[in-house]
């Protein structure tokens, strides 16, 4: 997937699909968030840490899904995850989803954007500079 | 249902079916759930009330079902559901679903087991008294 | 919500929710699919019979969702839902959730794009005129 | 875990937990089931190709959990399964569920009871000889 240097991969479960067969489409907001988590599990402490010893929190404020062909119970997917729009207390994931049986391009793409918060009060908070440095590092 | 005296009703969710064109399993226990936090709506401040009031914590720490018949999208179902065995920390939730459009007995049974306990230590925590007699006055 | 005439009510579910104690984002998927399914209810057959009686199956191709405010356990919520942009196969759903014990504005907004395919071929298929028709009727 | 020859890994993830700070109750019965189509999975086509290429349906009839600790979003969780019980169309699965950071005995075990039927007529339907001789030789 050009321009993306990260991914992570799953196998869908069979509880993800539904009556028509395929997979819902709310399991990919679910895979969009395990790119995200192991995507920053490259940082000291991941996401866990962020929260628990750094006291932000990252709160998703929109996500957009484009779904191409339908995933299939068993199907092994790559999903390739990218940081893009840091600016202040906002950024962007850009996502695109392959099917690794069958690397036909994208089963699916999608965003999502965020921004972090105090953990405590929720206001809006400036990414860290080590977030931001360490971000605009990985995706150089 | 015999020997129930409250019950809740639901209609199935698209998203609850899978590729077998019936409900997942799982979806049984959230459907308890459901039940169960109706059940304690019956009280001032109901399940919420509980935990956020009087600092007790319900944890769950046994769940059975018996599957009788697959349940579809769109299925109306009644959950049943009664509150039995008050001993100490620990009580248990039975329940049974009928389905509305084919009220040919239940479609599933099942009973999950609970103990109180501190919300903040976890430790086990005797019901509160007024509780106890609560739920032992909802199933005379 | 000004512009939309249908609405379906819900509650939040326990399991709905993640350890940040707010509802987690994929289920606001389902809760558009439910005013979705709730919407074209008022139809004859509802969704289940545009499939099973007339072979047309609605797949989902996008969908974007616009979170505002956190929702909690136990909220009180209403879907709005209205249909849009009816062109060919392809068609639209709009939301706005509103909470019902804090009406200060929608909680989170978003649409959905679905395209109209033969239940077996899977092939893109003009919308039926009937369902056009009355489509259009329930928006004017 | 003793008497266990066959395990899988996974990782809990986010939308797992609620808002109790702990993976919902359902979760443990999505689990088991992967852990028991990894299993099936060592079989020529696996769980698939023993519903699309025997026609025959494995369905759930029972399930228990017993949650010991709760388990937290991130958490390296091992899955045991086997099984057992092979009586006519009818087999159970077994569970237990270890936490690979703190390997201090189970966090939760339980079972699943499960019949083979008919894919098309849903009748009850006897194991196939070379599976009962298979699942036989698996746990021997």
């Amino acid at each position: 997937m050009d321009g993306f240097r990260f991914s992570t991969d799953l196998k869908v479960r069979f509880n993800e699909t539904d009556a028509q067969g395929v997979v819902h489409n709310s399991a990919y907001l679910v895979w969009f968030e395990i790119a995200r988590i192991d995507y920053l599990a490259r940082f000291p402490g991941g996401y866990k840490g962020l929260v628990e010893e750094h006291d932000v929190d990252v709160t998703t404020i929109e996500s957009y899904v484009r779904y191409r062909a339908g995933c299939r119970f068993d199907d092994r997917l790559r999903i390739w995850a990218r940081t893009t729009d840091l600016r202040g207390a906002r950024f962007r994931f850009e996502y695109a989803i392959e099917r690794l049986t069958d690397p036909a391009g994208a089963v699916a793409e999608g965003w999502t954007a965020h921004a972090c918060v105090d953990a405590k009060t929720l206001k809006l908070l400036r990414m860290p500079v080590w977030l931001a440095e360490r971000l605009a590092e990985l995706e150089l």
